[in-house]
């Protein structure tokens, strides 16, 4: 009895999403790292304009300096130790400050490929739901595990936002593949799964790109995605205030956009303190 | 059978504070609001040259979204709602992350004059000596309270640093003193019963100082307090990378600075969003 509820709440959730693409021009803005899970910095993000949200659990690991944690490689080797109701209770704080308007996804022990057991079951879905959650943020690596998934978020009326991969990733976010023509494969298969938002992890930083322009192995990726997708797509990993610039004009609808947030809050922060001390 | 292990607890804690006075010519800055939670930016702070943080419960109000606040003022009101326990975490979480060098003072429930009763025992000391805090950020308002904040703290090895506030402050932060000789006699008093560190609140946001400089009857106030006082001394409220200088040469020891670094990175955050969304 709460299917057609659910349903329609799917359908806000995605109305938030096509309103802030559109409203961006083509291209929006998903603010995570620490704009995702500081409900002060999530506030300011979405006051400058950002309509679309991600707390996510290797940032929280950070923020709450779990085991002492200090580097985002490191924080995704303990992330699945931060207990599933930190992630609901910042969910709902962040909800409560930035309001009703804003989409929020979330990733949380067991949304992405997890290196343990975690299970993510109808409990953690409803209780993602409850705290505020628009849409999961889905890392899983195996078809299987996406359907399951987008099976589960969407009974609760929620989007999943899932990617495709590289094999070679030090990380793995998503659905490996190699060549343009398997990202092609791979992303239509996630969408006839039920993946709402399709995204390709660009891992930007490691390419080591110039300013301003996208490998072309990355952009041969992209395009290849970007041809066979009809929902909205994302765009993550390594993406900063300098090279976005060359995702404009793809056709892309979403960036992703964490550490470059982290990086930025630090330095400002950093050249406040010799400010202070005089250096 | 612990009163010599923790004096000498103690002992290391003001040798942190002091040896910071002393490597940053006189006057040094401890580090709060967001720079003082948030393990991500409290690394940034201490690897820029902060050395004394500290952690409080009306910031990680602003930080958790607790009811949907958004901004200082309104947080002071709810900040003892926050758990006790959330603070413990908080300082064994920036505490893991900045190491044993670092000076950490607290603010927690029960620790600031609150408008609930809200305990502060023997289990609270423990708990927050136990979970990394060198000190207790005391905001009590009457001579009796901080006589028993000092009394337990110092039995669990941590220092008190205490203030001097105004009787028309917004928020009452301090033991409320008139004239500079109310102030002379009040902060001379609170060093009598035992407080670690003194400091003024300088309500410098509300008195409209103009750039660099500080208004004549907080000058006056401040040079009353560092007349008498011999412990470290400190300057909390409306501190900012600007007005700060004015304090350089005043004698006064340790600029508190929270809000201040809050607008900094939330400023950050959203010029760069307004990058990303090219506004």
């Amino acid at each position: 009895m709460i299917i057609g509820d659910m349903q329609r709440k799917c359908g806000f959730g995605l109305k938030k999403v096509m309103d802030a693409i559109e409203a961006h021009g083509g291209t929006t803005l998903l603010a995570t790292g620490i704009t995702g899970d500081d409900a002060r910095l999530a506030l300011a993000a979405v006051q400058a304009g950002a309509r679309l949200l991600e707390p996510n659990h290797p940032a929280v690991a950070l923020a709450r300096g779990h085991k002492g944690v200090k580097s985002m490689h490191n924080a995704e080797a303990i992330r699945h130790e931060i207990p599933f109701e930190e992630m609901c209770k910042v969910v709902a704080g962040v909800r409560a400050v930035v309001g009703p308007e804003i989409y929020i996804t979330v990733g949380a022990p067991g949304t992405f490929t997890e290196t343990m057991p975690m299970p993510f079951t109808d409990e953690h879905a409803y209780a993602l739901a409850s705290a505020g959650a628009d849409g999961v943020h889905c890392h899983k690596s195996t078809y299987a595990d996406l359907k399951d998934m987008v099976d589960l978020c969407h009974k609760y009326g929620m989007l999943v936002d899932a990617y495709v991969a590289h094999p070679s990733d030090r990380h793995l976010f998503g659905i490996p593949a190699e060549t343009p023509a398997q990202v092609a494969e791979t992303a239509k298969k996630m969408q006839d799964l039920g993946a709402d938002l399709i995204g390709l992890m660009t891992g930007m930083s490691y390419e080591g790109v110039a300013a301003g322009e996208i490998a072309k192995p990355v952009r041969e990726r992209l395009e290849a995605m970007l041809k066979v997708v009809t929902v909205p797509t994302l765009a993550e990993g390594g993406i900063n205030a300098v090279n976005f610039k060359a995702f404009r004009g793809t056709g892309v609808n979403i960036l992703v956009v964490g550490t470059a947030f982290d990086d930025i809050a630090r330095k400002a922060v950093a050249d406040t303190v010799g400010v202070f001390l005089q250096r």
